[in-house]
């Protein structure tokens, strides 16, 4: 897997307040955070938006890598699990295409703590726009 | 629907970063948030993980609100549906109680726009924590 | 909700096998099947994909409801919950519509026993087919 | 992967009716199925109920290959995503257990037909029962 950076996303809001970084290849997307204090619960364990937010975005950057030019994408849906909780630590998101269809993709995607543990794992569906 | 603030989070980091505020009712959760700039995408719609946040808190606060003191909850996996992209405006969220079992809570959750548009429908599960 | 029932599908060997029945209305579809001895799982409750079955179908009927003549639909992903078991009697699926789109219909459907308490709620997303 | 027949489940009457085999092994469940007439759809597809009765009943199998004896489990939810269109032919099921917890067990599934192509993916999650 060879992942690059996105420099057609220089302006993203939501990725540069979460603090987290972006990379894809062909068919896969990757996103890293470094959490910290503003990502947390209440109860002192990392807000299950934020991996989210990884997911969802490294899901996106994998769809976008298998697109012809001038195409967009939107998330239909996400199913996400929580496998374990997640306390602190990088975390990695890394997003694979499963089908890539004319009309639909499907991902995978897990998120893994800095020892490599799963912490979540989800499955997307990614609509194909075509602008007019 | 009686819905109060929840004074039993006083610290919240995600919730202050996301700039969203939390209330419940019995057997109901609900959070609401002003979109701003930070809440986007490059392509200039919410990102989805901003009403997946308030998803996933809206169900918390909705589960706590069915479990006898003492007892704790976490998120074991939701699946959201994205029904129409949201452009801005003030996005509020409602989850409900579907099923509270002994060790499994089910919950229903709706994101509508200032409009009253329906955005994000969503179901989750939740796991019933006893600590010991 | 006036349901009819579907002539347009009048050869359909699962529908019969299972043995359920099938209506729909404008925007609703709806499946009905009485449980016997065949639909059993080893522990003595009905199976998870009886139920199943009747959603999916039921899914479908609402789909097609909504759509221009000519047009049929394809099941892209169903999420199924199990809120109670079901040892017996009379099954009754409810499928709605919740956003027709263009090219994806979003559904919700829940089945009910024979004293109305739900054993299942699902949502689901079909993709509409244009045929060439 | 060492997969055996599941001598402990000797009446099981949807199995029997869908027809279809089960076999597992340690964190593992399989089923295989033959196409035919009774499993279709109206327009001459095989139902999606057939190949979620697969990936429910070898996810059910999966999971107790890892719990203890005298320990039960029940489906708490499935999402299945329909990939490809399926014709006939043999279709297998192949459940993997993700995550064993003590009460909750998380599983992956894939539905391939004769030629190996993916036609259905699904992920579940299972209660562990512990019978009184």
């Amino acid at each position: 897997m060879i992942l690059s950076d996105s420099p057609e996303s220089p302006v993203f809001p939501l990725r540069d307040m979460l603090g987290f970084s972006i990379e894809h290849g062909q068919g896969v997307g990757a996103t890293e955070l470094v959490v910290d204090e503003r990502h947390m619960n209440p109860n002192g364990v990392v807000h299950g938006a934020v991996p989210y937010a990884m997911v969802d975005t490294a899901m996106g950057a994998a769809t976008m890598s298998v697109l012809e030019d001038g195409l967009l994408c939107a998330t239909i849906e996400i199913h996400v699990r929580y496998l374990r909780p997640c306390a602190g630590g990088t975390l990695r998101a890394k997003a694979t295409v499963r089908k890539a269809g004319r009309r639909i993709v499907h991902l995978d995607a897990t998120v893994v703590d800095a020892d490599g543990t799963e912490v979540v794992a989800a499955s997307g569906t990614f609509a194909v726009i075509r602008p007019r």
